[in-house]
């Protein structure tokens, strides 16, 4: 069902008014985690002031060790919720267990599921019953084809809003912190009817190389990108080296519009939404 | 806390009369599958007769696709408690979703954590509360500091009897399915205090060399192994090609069993339970 | 000697009239393997009419099996100077072995070291005497900063000409070929000063995905392409499906020269060079 | 040719009086590199005293980084010759490239094909004429069906005393150096006659593994090891962590002898060779 044999023509999902899949560029763009009323609201006047329709942020914080920050939780989502109304954004946040679905599930437009999860069945079938779109990203040692089946146990479930987002694999090349498989938004584009993003900031894990690529992923076909925004990286409490500062944000729109542009889409960012003026 | 620094001597777990780190090679074989009354028992029959004092079997079964089965769910459950309590074996099977966890929990001494969720810290962290013995296997993806950091969730927690349990990674040789890192065994067992078993099936996929990499396995510094044993390999609803056949099952015992000698272990394996005689 | 804080400003190569590194694209194109004599000609006056300066081609062929088509050898080499003369194209091809050195050197314009060799360090050594251009491959099982290594070895000997191109790496992943490292490409440029290209026929392994991957690449900051074009890919003697045909490659300039606009650089191919005209 | 379908029964190869692939376990020790005439003497009587039958020592070192010691050259062979007489140890060193075969053929009883020429075929096809046997060490990106068409190229060429030697392979897990594929010595000897054996040293990169993975080698059925063996491996010039000293080389003696007697092998390694008596 998620194969192009099935369906011809790309699927496109509405939510919140911005189309996926479609003519426009969708861009995600937020912090690793939400840390603060003060952070995310800096945050979120930054992205929606560039024209980002899609706030971003983790309330529950999958760490490596058990040691590290676990995310604010329930009073996470909270802020998010109230960032959402006061500028307009839609959110997306990550469901880490089925146990917080029901807990997560008021306070997001999106349900992200994260590449650990990918291959989550049981959880994957659940998330078929529900009427919000997922976000599936691809798991870092999952292969093109698991990728889509993966998709498929939500799509077989009734969930036809599905979003996949390639976020880099593991290799054994650690010069990046994953190893971005450009290749795989093309593929997955050609083997399957649903809109593909990207997430180079997981992709790369190095805010130097955020920019070049975003463009690449455009250029390679997809459909959107999600972008790890913070006001100071150095002092994020989460994977602060692979977040974009706001100067960085800012040098990068002039590449992604061009990018978007090459494809014969639309890119959402500006410099200043007052202006509504594309300065490239 | 699961390291070497924080605890010398190695962890000993108890359960079912067996202990599991010590002197003993421990040893679970059954099949990749629970499929039905009979196929159960007669495997159970076998291992049993064979000296093995766990039986292994998957009750719910995370597949890749969709479309592929999807295990007996509820009513593997009880099958394997029927052959646990017809033929006297300890029972281990995976808990796939922490919402899965109160259903399963009744039916088996060793609760198995899935290489798919190795990373799934909200559940690790929910299961440190638990009062059984966690068999945690390997991320196919993970590092071995990885292993040993999703290992500490489960410590973290309060429970402290944790089995590590090597089962190949994923890399860019197809020759076999996985690529089985017995180094991984050894490090393991060096770095931290906890028992390791190795599964060569799912580390290797291929029959004939589930032999040998046992007892590589074995040799490397391993506390036991997890074998898939199928009257029947050609038939089997699930993985076939990785299980052994009773034939070859009966083959491996003099190997594995010289093997655990040269390391000063005692195995349990046995010709025929009866005579109680090893005859290498 | 490689690294950017060695020397600020990028390296730019000339070679044949062609400058590398600067603000022109450069393009090599050509079949994997030199064939026949109408196969190199049909391809060279195809290439040459669509602007492509250089014409690559094997004459040795380092190949898996020994039972596998190994080149036309010296006859090879003679078409290509032949091709390059009618058509005024510069040539590029493979020195497989430093004994092959000097046969080959008279006939080439850029020395190609494959992957395969991109740690025989004791051929890189001798090339770093040479006076001509050298293209250096990635080895697919090499690191960034290994790579840079290996162009270290060529610069210390004292030959500057140095050109990186990467061809995708070997993972886990077998959907595609190889798995196209983008990032390592603006990476690359990130660190060193030296002109880098992309090999998107290699790296992908797959027609459909060479229009794509070239994108990306030159958005992510590649200074040129190297191409497999072949007038019947179905019935090359070497690496067919990685091959794209006439029609392909005409497909491909639009967005080839979009991308390369998008980036400030200017690319050298047309639809007719009779006309020289862009039509995008 | 390489394979098991073409030819039954296992190659035996004989050189210097020892046989390889037979019932003997085949032991090469020595350092990574030849260092100096005191460096050197001193390791061969101890690895001589102790039973060994072949000494390694690279005379020419390929080094990732240029500016790294690159081998003593044609000093070190001169070097090996004396200890080899001295002592009656076997001679085995690496042939970088083609252009120095002339050059180290006098000086080795085996020539050794590295990693790194894995698939340097013009080299293979080359070697194929020589009348020494040849150990082919597996590329580290190699898949097994490569690593013995490699073989391939030296048989066709009519050299058939070819000895595979599993090195390990790179993937994500940095852990250890390499990941010491064991499943492929097994799997090598299923599909090929040729003998293989294990470098447990480049294998896992670290001197407390090399023991476990020396046993587990042996048992899952490799025909000998070639171990890294300095007496001050803080100080060598190349690669020490990899080295065992001569403490940790008696250390494995007993494990050695004892897991080659579970396959019914003869060890040479002896406590002390005037005792010849085996203190296990």
């Amino acid at each position: 069902m998620a194969s192009r044999q099935w369906k011809k023509e790309g699927t496109r999902i509405s939510v919140k008014g911005i189309e996926i899949g479609g003519d426009d560029l969708f861009v995600i763009a937020g912090p690793c985690a939400v840390e603060s009323e003060e952070q995310l609201d800096h945050i979120a006047a930054f992205v929606s002031e560039h024209g980002v329709p899609f706030l971003r942020g983790g309330a529950y914080k999958p760490r490596t060790s058990p040691y590290s920050f676990q995310g604010l939780q329930k009073e996470g989502l909270r802020l998010l919720q109230q960032a959402s109304l006061k500028y307009g954004l839609g959110i997306i946040t990550e469901v880490m267990d089925l146990s917080l679905l029901d807990e997560v599930y008021p306070y997001t437009d999106i349900i992200q599921v994260g590449s650990r999860n990918m291959k989550n069945y049981h959880f994957l079938k659940e998330l078929g019953k529900v009427d919000k779109p997922v976000l599936l990203k691809r798991g870092m040692d999952a292969t093109i084809e698991e990728w889509l089946l993966a998709a498929e146990y939500l799509l077989v479930g009734g969930n036809e809003k599905v979003i996949l987002c390639e976020r880099g694999i593991r290799t054994f090349d650690d010069s990046t912190r994953n190893t971005m498989d450009i290749a795989s938004i093309s593929l997955a584009k050609e083997l399957s009817h649903l809109p593909v993003i990207a997430d180079p900031s997981q992709g790369t894990g190095s805010s130097s190389l955020i920019k070049p690529l975003s463009m690449a992923a455009i250029v390679a076909n997809a459909d959107g990108l999600m972008i790890e925004v913070h006001h100071n990286p150095d002092e994020a409490l989460s994977d602060g080296p692979q977040s974009v500062n706001f100067g960085q944000f800012k040098d990068m729109i002039p590449g992604i519009n061009a990018s978007a542009r090459v494809m014969g889409k639309k890119s959402p960012l500006v410099f200043s939404k007052k202006e509504k003026v594309l300065n490239f």
